[in-house]
């Protein structure tokens, strides 16, 4: 059987590469029938050539050409509605419903749209005038970006239909996917509806191109070459960090969204006021998708006490009793024990779990662990490391001011929850806990858990390292996430005919919010 | 004699390094009397603790607090104008007038007014508000920051005074300065002036510190050390690639502002009708400051014709006419003779000076090379490497192919200037070569040298990589510097309380910017 082809300037072709690998079914642990190649430098690089020369096809196009191709995929993503979300479940063993159907896959065709609005409204674009100067600025696209993908959202964060790609696009630039090789058939069947709508809307050859696998060295020699302009990511820190050493060298910007453990506070009036409630959210945030979300909550700060004690007691009887779920892989599974493991040697105690197996396929036991808060502070590094999936561990804190000094001692991490009593009573504790988990976390959040990410302009999906590889980005949320792939342009006494509709003395549309000395308008510069 | 001391954690205290230098007089090429410490390790440890207890402690203050301090600093400076302007002039050989005291100084002291109302009025956190999902955004402070400033702008990039010591205090930040080595005196000067302003203000001990040389180890091992949160840094590649590479690796964001050539393309309509005029300017601003500027035109293209012929003729002969400005440094010196030596290698031709001195103290003969288009072409990297100082580089396109390809093969610059003719007749030429050069240029400017940096909320003084570290900020201008030190801050949730004062539903000052649920306003949310 020969492999599936890749995606490269405008062609579907057979890999020059004969080294293939084959995607597993989670749920049965076998491996899936297609061949898929692993790229090797030279396709990688024949990839990058032809990117560049769409770039550079594509320079001074309105906004307009972009939303097009974007509302055209996600038009044609709802014509595959049915083989996509097969695909993936058979890939990644996520349920049909209500996760890849009802959820996510909305949620992807959303994304692209709100792309579409942001690139066909210029409105990331942030036009800046000075009248006084006659300097005027905006964004522009930065070219060609680099898009990898993770495992666990095989629609929303996929690496030619997700969240970066939708970014990348809205700011003009042609990307060069990077399937997530744990689902490359789901990766394939977007990528030919994007090739699709690159097509009908008139987009240059290399638009779009999809490779499916490459060596660790020639992911990082593809993220570093000279050609290529910025690079997005989304999966593990190791993997992320050999990319970014490359990136960075070259002066490439990289956007990392690394692990996160995602701290989660309650405090003593919550749980005096509502343990259960709390239990039962707490369980059901962490289990859900068998907790391989960035965003799960894999770390509770609580002050111990006999509520406390009851409190976790009932959580570790929910996680006992609670379905198993199956894990998105082999890796995953090895990966979540391993975790574990670090986590007892660093001190941690199980409550429950901790073994492989008792679900279908890769799986293992609903695990809690538990440490007390002075370990976790003479430890802080080692009682962080992720382990991703259905697990989370349980720091008590003696008393408020070691609860303090958790705080302080937390990494960067994309959000941080604090629950405290409705009365007010937990009022002091917050703040003198707070101020210091803002800093070390892109999202706060009160009395809700960590695991919804809603696209907003308002939300950030980000945080500080090595949470993600820069704090002032979100990689959720038109518009900053767009702006990650622009480059800031500016127009120093340029011709009036000559600049960009932007940032012309008239508003382009009448609608696009302009920054015009110091006052944002909708108005024409007067 | 002893050292100097050094200004760590709100006390002026003997180095604990035995280790000294000396600045020097660039006029007499003679030391200056002081001698200033080379911090150890143990001494910039103890500024990074102490800056992160300021962190600590300024935690949720209001931006009322750092714009205090700012106008009580600019207020500071003016008092003590002549000791600055004399000590700058010593350790620079930069004119007093028109440059130091009635351009630099009045910058600066602008520059720290305008982060001041930056603060004040919070516009730099540009609050995003989402009614429908209740989740707001801001940006906050991002920590300690290490500010390196360069040596050819003592008062406007001072470490402990410009533009980015600016932003990152506006930002609620600590700074610790690391001055530059060549004009330590004034750098001095203005720290005694920021401690008195602390003090004043009462920030916290360590909220303004200053060291004045570290060895170039130590230099790295400090903007990577985890405690610190961000560096702004400008000066020469090598030693700012050196301090990249640490902290990348610590996920340290760092702000570079490097290298750049600044290519003008003047278009054949330009030059019929102007030559003499574009002559003269195109000198002056090679020449002003010695030609010491990071926006120095550095290479000047044109096609080839008897008209070009003569503007060259005439540029040479007002190179050779003009008199040999003072050099910052005898490094600088030495630098530029290299820099000439390595072009001429590589084939460009020396059309006047090439040899040291011939002014006063540290000097070098005004500079003209000329390489025709297709060396150019066939070497780009070789061929733009910066020789600092006052010299330029005519290269000269056989055809309008040739120009276009020239624009191509630019390396990423802070600034990029097109002269052509006012009759339009270099409009067609002007559209085949712009959209490359927008590309490669923060700022793109018609019929106008890029020697002058407004500071404007528009003005981009940045660009793509290698001119600086990150193609979506500025160095200049306000918000956007000031964003560079800062994280944004994502509220999911929080009780109406709980949130900053930029975020109520309440407009803080019914002045402040925000965008609700897409549309900007200074309007309460209804």
């Amino acid at each position: 059987m020969s492999a599936q082809p890749v995606l490269i300037n405008g062609e579907w072709q057979s890999s020059s590469s004969t080294n293939t690998f084959q995607a597993t079914n989670p749920s049965t642990t076998e491996a899936l029938p297609e061949l898929y190649p692993v790229s090797d430098w030279a396709e990688i690089e024949s990839a990058i050539v032809a990117a560049d020369a769409a770039a550079r096809e594509m320079r001074g196009w309105p906004g307009s050409r972009f939303a097009a191709f974007l509302d055209a995929y996600a038009d044609g993503i709802e014509t595959c509605t049915q083989e996509l979300v097969e695909a993936a479940n058979a890939e990644t063993a996520l349920p049909v419903s209500p996760r890849l159907q009802d959820v996510e896959l909305p949620r992807t065709t959303n994304q692209l749209r709100q792309a579409a609005a942001a690139a066909r409204s210029s409105s990331w674009t942030a036009p800046t005038i000075d009248t006084a100067t006659g300097i005027r600025s905006m964004f522009g696209p930065i070219g060609p970006v680099a898009v990898f993908g993770p495992n666990n959202f095989p629609f929303a964060f996929n690496s030619i239909a997700g969240g970066d790609f939708a970014a990348a696009v809205a700011a003009g630039n042609p990307v060069i996917a990077k399937g997530h090789s744990s689902h490359p058939r789901t990766t394939q069947i977007f990528a030919e509806e994007a090739q699709k709508a690159a097509v009908a809307t008139e987009m240059p050859a290399a638009f779009v191109q999809l490779i499916y696998r490459t060596s660790h060295a020639d992911g990082a020699r593809f993220v570093g070459h000279p050609l290529m302009a910025a690079t997005g990511y989304t999966g593990s820190r190791e993997a992320g960090l050999v990319l970014k050493e490359s990136a960075d060298k070259a002066g490439n910007p990289i956007y990392l969204e690394l692990s996160s453990i995602n701290p989660v506070f309650i405090l003593p009036g919550a749980i005096a006021e509502r343990s259960e409630e709390l239990a039962a959210d707490f369980t059901g945030s962490c289990l859900m998708g068998t907790g391989q979300f960035c965003t799960n909550p894999g770390l509770v700060v609580l002050l111990a006490s006999e509520a406390t004690d009851a409190f976790v007691q009932s959580v570790t009887a929910k996680f006992s009793e609670a379905g198993i779920g199956t894990m998105l892989g082999e890796g995953v599974q090895r990966s979540f024990t391993a975790g574990i493991q670090a986590l007892t040697s660093a001190g941690a105690t199980i409550l429950t779990g901790g073994e492989s197996g008792g679900g279908t396929g890769f799986s293992c036991a609903n695990t809690l662990l538990s440490v007390d808060g002075e370990s976790f502070v003479n430890s802080p590094e080692a009682l962080q490391a992720e382990a991703f999936g259905n697990s989370s561990l349980f720091v008590v804190a003696k008393d408020e001011a070691q609860l303090g000094q958790i705080a302080e001692s937390l990494e960067g991490n994309l959000t941080g929850c604090v629950y405290s009593a409705a009365d007010g009573s937990d009022d002091a504790l917050y703040d003198a806990i707070v101020p210091a988990l803002r800093t070390k976390v892109g999202r706060l959040l009160n009395d809700k858990m960590p695991t919804g990410v809603a696209v907003s302009a308002a939300m950030n999906h980000g945080g500080p390292f090595p949470a993600t590889g820069h704090p002032t980005f979100t990689a959720v949320g038109m518009p900053t996430a767009v702006c990650r792939f622009g480059m800031l342009q500016c127009y120093d006494n340029i011709r009036a005919h000559r600049l960009p509709p932007e940032l012309q003395d008239k508003n382009p549309t009448g609608e696009l919010w302009r920054s015009i000395d110091g006052q944002w308008t909708q108005a024409d510069v007067s």
